[in-house]
């Protein structure tokens, strides 16, 4: 690394001082040791061995010098300044350590120990001892319980990884960043995107995560110049603010999030936070800060072959180009999969590839253009210039099978003129042995064509990359309007309650009022219009049509007879105006361990049937409310079919964008269940509504 | 390739014959040339290359020697017998070639020439004449439009695929089969499968498929001797009965169909058939006969992978053992995710690992044995001993990382020798570069451990490996009951008419009769119980209730009204004892390319909100219908909910498999839907029903 680089432009605050963890002047080892095969003689060697151009300084009170290097008593004793420590020494010497860093000015300790939090709660105790001495002293602490951080571009290896002790390993330096909170499998990671030739430029492993976690890292590495994106692999993922600011830096940003199989057992009183599942909960809040999810270590490491070529897709209409069949085939089954479109070629694009694409060829998307035409360059050229002109084609995709090393060159050439020409991704499968054209990979990565072993990876990258293109722009922010001022409902609201506070927030509810007794129900009926519904108003019961406590289509005949059912309940009786016709839907908000995220679901009894909950973290913006509505398989019922009515989808945007306004200053904990939501040919209604605060979860019989 | 092995047992008539394309005894080329780079010298080229040691036949009239061998004008004119032939002529001169290897007595000419039915009609016609020829002549015909066979074991490279002219290709044997509808992409992924040092024994690529089509030609293969499974790419899946066939030759199959992607835009009048689409029915087909689908090229190879090892898991339990909670975290993910399970440990293996496996790791599932485990050889066995003796074990996932030379042996050793000793499937993910132990991948493979890159894949290939091995024992076999004799329905035929049918078939539907007046509607009221539904019957009307052909709830006093208003729509009227409770389910069945097939879904109003339909290739058995069961989303609907009463799941059942028995000698092309069926507490009942002919369709307006 440069002296440029590591002195860098500024950044703020925290990002600054973690940059010790891969642009340090100098790094402490703290429990060096000569001796071979020991934990604290491997990063001394690493630092050596990779060319690290900084001080390395051995700390180690009980020798003198570590493989040639002078050797320290204390960090405080090693000539300043320090910016980063590894700390290598056991759990019960770490505090001692991390005074000594404090006193030395350390910017960042990287501590490898284990007996921490992952031990139980005496560790975890230990742990948040330790993070609350590193904080008072201004230190920022990395781990405990992992295996260190690499700048790969300076040889910066602050780490004990065995994969940097292998004889045969080489740094690959590249601009995307990667944090891993699995050390193990964070470097065979590592191992995999070297031996694929993808070029990393900032590792971190977060370990046990008692300071600085994943997200805060990820970010820190994002705000590096030169940084093309970031990778990240977590197991906890805790901080929805963090994740927004991640999303914020506006990098790519590529996640492994693991554990979607442990069963998020979690008390939940409303149907909303019975919906709000840890796994769909995570898809669904990536989606919406337009940060790409992979499912295994290939897929990440796919995005970030994606990430680390420069163009970027405008819109999700890609073309297929192949010399086969079938493999173009492949590519379009995966583009569909995963939410990309076929481009529609215009007639001058099509016209044109008739005049060069022979008979047995197909003209249409995906394009056959044969094998003659790639064995001519002119006119495969030709063929590629004018699909990648086409204004309908927003990325290009090329599939190819059996490619020797003959046709490579001239493949290369022509995929990056074009590329370069139009400034629009063009993406390679190359389903074949690498044998057959050993300069393949290297070629078509230097031009910058990401290319994969299969045409469905191709099109699962290329939809990773059109996903955190899509990112919406900062200018449309969330907006803070008059009823952001609106403080949370009492504990233990009733529905009537909690429906007057929606009216004052010009949330549409409908008319209603609370019964005095069987003769102002009979009055109360006729004031709405001579049918009515009747419920039971009784604090704390959530569920009260399981209980009989909402009896519908009450006339004034039957009101005395309803009125007496329901105050036998044990509380107090509302009626209400009859809403009929339009659909019902959920609309709730939950606590998660992102924090509080808005629920859109079938409503009413679909709810349960229906698995097509939709989720996003609050606050929301328009565009989230009309994402929401688009994502949501339940919206067909929004449509006009056989002969219903089409029912009105902008009041439904109008209401989620509304609860996220209302209730942007209520302290977090709480669910919110509006369920059902009637919504009508004109506007929308909340049926019904709930409010459960975690006192009252204490006290409530738990859902699903 | 041994004289054993190319006389091999005998196999039944078609099966024998194709096995020409990688057992015989002599191959002619036809239309051989010494020309440099042209496709009639490839051939001859790459038998020789590849010790082909058969007799090897150029066939040119043009030449007398081809590559040091001699040349006949003919087929007819090479010395008999001839097995098989690889006509490389232009599609003019095809006919000819095709006559002239009746008169020689070829038993399988594979016809490499392009410009048959994938060029439109006129190709199609000169396709169709062709295999006319060939049939009449007793001639078996691969392709056209395709790039030919290999017999791997014995070198019969009867191909001009350039994968086998690249000088660093080598061929590896082993004992799977692959056919591939496509050339390209086909001879791409053999190359890929060697490259991973998956052997492969017989390699047919079907082209056109004007005659031989992919499925016949992998049960073929699967009749080969010493074959482990067969692995398949197809395009098109028109044939049932054929994969029937397949399936049942018991081996386990894995099939990459291509084109999920591509609207399967068919005339659709029922509920059924609309649901009935092609990607769908095409899994659920899969699924019933026990084949395994690949998603992607890489997908299929580890299902090969998978079934090269010779043991089968038992149950879907199974034990993920790591260095690694990174690792063990994302196998479970997938693992989950592919419907299998996490096998419980017995309280032995528990009380067992707790003995050895240090505190900082994990006893129960994942097992984190740890680094310090896995560096002693004895420790380590003893874990994996428990671990596959556990009688809740049915096969075992193990997970590495950077798993560097030194430790290779110690662990394939392990893993081999429990493996052999318990004989449940022992499958390992190794995430770490290849450098790192490049000799880990052939141990692991000669040790029978099928090893993929990422936990995620591991647990792909083992989920794959248990849908094969789940298939049912033949003895299961499909019932033909008195049901089966119950000829069709009349064309047009009317509800009622649908009903008296399934009653005949003992198939339960409510008591009810067609009415004939208003007086005799309230007669027909009152002996239905005094409440009952009034339909109107019009011949050729499919979706009565939307235009209010359906009135429920009739009383006496409403009957007159009632039939009034249903005889205006031009029909009779039809009166129905009133079915109140359960859930309403559909049953129907449809034409599909595969045959026709039965679909469960939710039923009434959910059928189009819940995209939950599930479908089985007729006839079903029992298993298949339980089967069925077992898979709808739907399902939670018979389970007792919030206070009702659990509904009759056996009744259910019963109706699935009596509709495929009553259908099973109707001709095919209908659509039968049953929608809704109302599942009782005790018992089902058909609510409506509706039949409908491939010509009723052409007067009927198209669902969806």
């Amino acid at each position: 690394m440069t002296g440029a680089a590591m002195t860098g432009p500024a950044t703020t605050g925290a990002a600054a001082q973690l940059r010790a963890l891969w642009s340090a002047r100098s790094v402490a080892v703290v429990g060096a040791s000569a001796r071979a095969g020991s934990m604290g003689r491997l990063p001394v060697e690493f630092l050596l061995r990779y060319g690290y151009p900084g001080r390395i300084l051995p700390v180690n009170p009980g020798a003198s010098a570590v493989l040639g290097l002078p050797c320290y008593p204390t960090v405080s004793a090693a000539p300043g300044p320090v910016d980063l420590a590894l700390v290598l020494v056991g759990a019960d010497r770490v505090p001692a350590a991390v005074d000594d860093c404090i006193a030395a000015g350390v910017q960042v300790a990287i501590i490898g120990a284990s007996g921490f939090a992952e031990t139980g709660p005496a560790g975890a105790a230990r742990q948040a001892e330790l993070v609350a001495r590193a904080r008072a002293g201004g230190l920022r602490l990395v781990g405990p319980n992992c295996i260190g951080a690499v700048g790969v571009g300076s040889g910066q290896v602050a780490s004990f990884s065995p994969l940097f002790g292998a004889p045969t390993t080489e740094l690959v330096p590249g601009s995307l960043g990667f944090v891993t909170q699995s050390g193990a499998l964070g470097y065979g990671t590592v191992s995999l995107a070297f031996q694929r030739g993808l070029g990393l430029g900032w590792i971190v492993n977060t370990g046990n995560e008692a300071d600085v976690d994943a997200i805060e890292a990820m970010t820190a590495v994002a705000a590096e110049p030169g940084c093309a994106g970031v990778l990240g692999y977590v197991e906890t993922l805790a901080d929805g603010p963090g994740l927004r600011r991640l999303a914020a830096t506006g990098l790519p940003i590529g996640l492994l999030k693991a554990g979607s199989s442990a069963a998020g057992a979690r008390a939940a009183a409303s149907h909303t936070a019975a919906l709000a599942t840890e796994d769909r909960v995570v898809d669904d809040v990536l989606r919406q800060l337009g940060i790409s999810r992979a499912r295994d270590v290939e897929e990440l490491l796919d995005l970030g072959d994606a990430f680390s070529q420069p163009r970027r897709p405008a819109g999700p209409k890609v073309v297929i180009l192949t010399t086969s069949g079938g493999s173009g085939i492949l590519a379009a089954d995966a583009l569909v999969a995963h939410g990309l479109e076929l481009a529609e070629l215009g007639p001058q694009t099509v016209a044109g590839l008739d005049q060069i694409v022979p008979a047995f060829g197909a003209t249409a998307n995906p394009v056959d253009v044969t094998a003659t035409v790639m064995a001519d360059p002119a006119l495969f050229g030709r063929c590629l210039s004018l699909l990648a002109q086409d204004p309908g084609v927003d990325a290009l995709l090329a599939c190819f099978c059996v490619l020797t090393g003959d046709d490579v060159d001239m493949l290369v050439t022509a995929l990056a003129a074009v590329a370069d020409a139009v400034g629009k991704p063009v993406f390679a499968a190359r389903t074949g042995a690498d044998h057959l054209a050993p300069d393949a990979a290297a070629s078509l990565r230097a031009a910058g064509i990401p290319t994969f072993p299969t045409p469905a990876r191709t099109a699962a990258a290329l939809a990773g990359l059109y996903r955190v293109s899509q990112r919406p722009a900062p200018a449309e922010a969330v907006q803070t309007t008059a009823r952001s001022a609106q403080a949370e409902p009492a504990a233990a609201a009733t529905e009537p309650e909690l429906k007057q506070l929606l009216m004052q927030a010009g949330i549409a509810v409908p008319a209603g009022r609370l019964v005095g007794g069987p003769q102002d129900a009979v009055a109360a009926v006729a004031e709405l219009g001579g049918t009515a519904v009747l419920k039971a108003v009784v604090p704390g019961l959530l569920h009260k049509t399981d209980i009989g406590g909402v009896i519908v289509g009450v006339t004034e005949v039957t009101a005395t007879a309803a009125y007496q059912k329901l105050a036998a309940l044990g509380g107090a009786v509302y009626a209400e105006q009859l809403i009929d016709g339009g659909a019902e839907v959920l609309v709730g908000i939950a606590p998660t361990s992102l924090g509080q995220v808005v629920t859109l679901a079938s409503g009413g009894v679909l709810t349960e049937l229906i698995d097509d909950a939709v989720h996003r973290l609050l606050p929301i913006t328009r565009a989230d409310a009309w994402s929401m509505m688009g994502q949501w398989r339940g919206a067909a019922v929004l449509a006009g079919h056989r002969g219903r009515p089409p029912l009105d989808a902008e009041a439904l945007a109008d209401l989620l964008v509304a609860i996220s306004e209302l209730t942007s200053g209520w302290p977090p904990g709480y669910e919110l269940d509006l369920n059902p939501v009637a919504v009508l040919p004109a506007g929308v209604a909340v049926l019904d509504a709930a409010y459960v605060t975690p006192q009252d979860r204490a006290r409530l019989p738990v859902e699903a």
